[in-house]
């Protein structure tokens, strides 16, 4: 549930600075890839009436991927720009339409239907799909699902006058798994190790936390055991999308019943595989695949 | 005074729809145009505090405008994006930091010196900078300047639940000079012919309308005279920006205190040079240049 938008990824040229449209929105990304890997995954989420809304679902469409819980509104589709030739990119945020998600009951259809619910910091961050997402927490946790959640916190998306750290924190106990990036985890609490921000997610009440450190690997940890994994990735082309590819890989691994390492690893695999290709989305192998070369190692 | 902007124009390539970063937005058309001509126009805007506002600021110094009155915000800066590639365009609003422009004490200072203010329906559309036109249409008319509004009503820029025809329509009787496209007229009043549209406008307290009719030339009226202008276009290639570039001519005439059939007829010459030029801006010689080409025929 959540963010489904165009990235406009900039380029400079000799006619002055041009940007390509392209599919975007980290839960969009993670469907593509469990699509890819070979679960059925449904997006919920909402885009304007408007050229770039039917770019999106047409995206969606073309992947075999059902479309039926995609809202429209009059609101222009969510855009983020992305400036690569000014040094560290500075992404603007346009937010529009998927502000606009609402709860139907074409979702509680899914949710009775599904097993697992993820969600990122966009749809939390502006009322209208804050509410949305409150009632689908609810009807999930009744109805056993794992809750999967990233904490992506980022004070441009969020709703002026709200308090999103405070809003962040105090939903992590209501989720099954964060993965925050160690960006997250100092936006939230501010500077410490890995360890430490750990443990302040464990003393909000998280349940798994899965902290990535890029080429650093990752660290999971249930609050009793500590797992550290090393990184997989062996070429690193382009790192967007790495972390959309870990949920679906690791998403897959929970999905047949794999342990938590071992859907972690699964996770690490697929987020290697995505590295070695430019775009947010690489054409993945199937999750058999994956389980093979896993098996070689 | 209104909107400063970034036009996204689309180009379809092999690789799928890119855009190009074009500076844009009308009153900053017409106030580039203006410069070119030789008047010294200022800008009252408001950007986001992005690179897209870097651009537009950066673009009005090289040409030599002041920006002294361009306000930053952190909301993004606004955007029109426009897919060319879909037949008739259908332009997507990303209404951003336009909407925040504020009343400022320099911009009463900058008033007090100018002889001409010009708006659109642009910052009449979102309820700060309609607060901000308001009051400086106020000291405007205290201090005896021009008044100039392009009346180019269109219900996707406007704000949720607030009546912008009635509006556009109450605020008629408060300017010197509307120029209504035929679109603009049927947006505000309906199917009804030029005539007729101008007859609606005068009733509405107009004191000079200019009709623009595309290649059917213009229709200006002061509710005693009619006078009919042909188009003096001999070669389109463009029609982007030729409403801003007429504004532009009609204005230098006014300030170069020519009848207004004359300073009509200066409009229509530098609309005619832009339409020669693909893009919103066209290099345009100087108002002398003009006077003289004016003057052979």
């Amino acid at each position: 549930m959540g963010e489904l938008l165009v990235d406009m990824i900039s380029t400079k040229t000799q006619d002055g600075l041009i940007y390509k449209q392209c599919f975007g929105g980290s839960v969009a990304n993670i469907a593509m890839n469990v699509k890819r890997l070979g679960a059925v995954p449904t997006i919920a989420a909402c885009v304007g009436n408007d050229s770039l809304g039917r770019f999106c679902i047409d995206h969606i469409e073309s992947r075999g991927i059902l479309t039926n819980l995609i809202q429209k509104t009059k609101e222009p589709t969510s855009m983020v720009l992305v400036n690569k030739t000014n040094g560290t990119p500075t992404p603007i945020f346009y937010r529009g339409a998927d502000r606009e998600l609402k709860y139907t009951q074409a979702l509680t259809q899914a949710i009775k239907q599904a097993k697992i619910l993820h969600f990122s910091c966009w749809p939390i961050s502006q009322p209208t799909s804050r509410q949305a997402i409150e009632k689908a927490l609810d009807l999930a946790k009744q109805n056993g699902l794992l809750i999967g959640f990233d904490p992506n916190y980022h004070p441009g998306i969020w709703e002026d006058n709200h308090d999103g750290k405070d809003y962040v924190k105090s939903i992590i106990s209501k989720v099954d798994i964060i993965k925050p990036s160690e960006d997250d985890a100092i936006r939230l609490f501010g500077e410490a190790s890995p360890h430490e921000h750990i443990q302040k997610f464990l003393e909000l009440g998280a349940k798994l936390v899965i902290m990535t450190l890029g080429e650093k690997g990752a660290i999971v940890c249930d609050g009793k055991t500590t797992m550290k994994f090393e990184t997989k990735a062996t070429h690193v082309e382009d790192t967007t999308g790495a972390g959309d590819a870990f949920w679906a890989g690791f998403y897959m691994g929970i999905l047949k019943k794999r342990t938590v390492e071992s859907a972690v690893n699964f996770g690490s695999a697929v987020s290697a595989y995505k590295l070695k290709f430019v775009g947010a989305v690489a054409d993945l192998p199937t999750f058999q695949s994956f389980c093979e070369s896993e098996e070689e190692q």
